[in-house]
């Protein structure tokens, strides 16, 4: 790694920017979360905003905020003066280390293949999404939405950027599941049946089988490999299965009379710790691995928390070469 | 309806079988959930633990227990003496108004379809789900499973085997969304892109466009549909976090100390209220829609409890004729 990361900032991407982009930065360089942010997309007129002392660790890129959430992922390599389009281009350019984006996801993905590439041996870039689990064991669930069809082959892919991920997050040895409505080998799609013989064959993955959508939190969990489709619509349902439960358990407080209500207050700090235990923003970005590069996507609705700690992966990611870690199981 | 329905319950079927089902169907007598019970695979000498008061209110019919969850599916229609064939075989006779079964998934639905045949104009028979929702509103997810893999011509039946167990329900005028994964017409596979399609040119349907997984439980949701692998998966992972986020409240409070625990204490009849309303035992059975029959569908874990509820559910289903709700849309 360079002496010192260079990790580049989309100002624009996602719902809060460019507030709370700027303020994770911020944040970010005052923790010491990172060496320093190429802002792209800002210009010295944000100094302003910036405490001073952190001015030199600043860098402004000037870039337009031209792609959306409508924009569909082909066009975004017409938008070379975009932020997520510069922000490649520069990682390409070996001019910033590591890319950190909360800008659309098929844009990202786009600009990434097809500005930096791939890592040769990969044929999909993928999503790896880190999910927490029982006893405080974190997984990794691949493909959390970047590729919504895919055919067997490439689920190859998939499984090793999910293992160098896994490893990246400190899980040694991980080993390998397929996602599937059923444990028994007969079930499923033939998709996951051939993706299951392909597994089996291939040296540098641990298979261990197929898990089903209720087992995704068991401790024995290393990496769950799924389609784009299937595996977004994982994150969006536990994430919609969540809020719901906490939004039931509120009302039932409400409504539970004063006893209730002193034994929410009471149970405050067991209450706060599940939702923290259960909140993207702790974990940061995650990954498009695959491609030649370190493209970080934070959620499209971070604040300046989930930016700050995006910030974070990135740097830990530019210290550890992530990278290197896919190229190993090539 | 004839003057008394009569309901057939699968003894074998289900983890917890057979004494589950028995205590259940006892329960379901008691409380006057169903007429009778035509109780398949149960002989004479069951009666010693059935209260006298009920006998006359039981009809045992000889069958055997030789389907398991690893059956293949099309081998069940060659065990033609096992419960799960019989219990269809006396529906499509006329003998007995509706069948319940906890058994597997794949065996009831290829017994259902061959025995009973398919509505004329339904192409798939599904399983429909029954979700909670926010405000205490039910939606309908279908296909919970039934089909793996499907063209997008057959999720037409699995809209109106929705719209049927909506109004069932008691889900007015329901509207019909497509599980994807984004909102915008753009999104998703060609799959769902296709269905889309098709839906929009379908007089019958109330086409509502998409949904994500993170709004499955939204108040303006009333049926979802979805191929039944994703399906599937979406129950099963709503499962896992339900049961992940519940354990992680319990070990928080246990490491909470003191006031933690007094709080639990204090919020026990919220916490209990919780839990109720994600039980999928409150809701007894499913149905395989889109047969010739009432065919119900009981979890796999059921116990007593969820046992009488399917057999309440399927009371009521031959009561309001569930199978005339379909032929409406045809």
């Amino acid at each position: 790694m360079p002496e010192k990361a260079r990790i580049g900032l989309d100002l624009f991407g996602g719902d809060n920017a460019p507030n709370a982009t700027l303020e994770g930065a911020i944040f970010a360089l005052k923790n010491n979360f990172v060496d320093s942010v190429y802002l792209i997309g800002g210009d010295q007129s944000l100094k302003e905003k910036i405490p001073e002392e952190l001015h030199k660790k600043f860098i402004f890129i000037k870039a337009e905020n031209t792609v959306t959430n409508n924009t569909k992922p082909t066009d975004v390599l017409k938008l070379k003066t975009s932020s997520i389009y510069i922000g490649n281009e520069m990682m390409k350019n070996g001019e910033i280390d590591a890319f950190v984006s909360a800008g659309s996801t098929g844009a990202l993905l786009a600009a990434g293949t097809f500005v930096c590439g791939r890592i040769k041996g990969i044929d999909r870039p993928a999503l790896v999404i880190p999910l927490p689990g029982k006893k405080g064991k974190v997984r990794v669930l691949v493909d959390g939405g970047a590729n919504a069809e895919l055919k067997p082959k490439h689920f190859v892919s998939l499984a090793k950027e999910g293992i160098a991920f896994a490893k990246f997050l400190g899980i040694e040895n991980p080993k390998v599941k397929i996602l599937n409505i059923g444990t028994e080998e007969e079930k499923g799609t033939k998709l996951v049946k051939e993706v299951s013989e392909i597994f089996k064959e291939d040296s540098k993955i641990v298979y261990d089988g197929f898990v089903e959508g209720r087992d995704i939190f068991e401790e024995n969990v290393d990496v769950i490999v799924t389609d784009g489709f299937t595996g977004n619509t994982v994150l969006k349902t536990v994430e919609g299965t969540a809020y719901y439960i906490l939004s039931e358990l509120k009302e039932k407080i409400s409504k539970g009379g004063f006893f209730a209500k002193i034994g929410a207050l009471l149970m405050k700090n067991a209450l706060k710790g599940l939702k923290s235990s259960l909140d993207y923003r702790q974990y940061g970005g995650t990954f498009f691995l695959g491609i030649n590069g370190i493209l970080v996507k934070a959620h499209g609705s971070s604040d300046s928390e989930a930016i700050a700690n995006a910030l974070k992966v990135a740097q830990k990611a530019v210290e550890e070469d992530i990278v290197s870690k896919i190229k190993e199981l090539l």
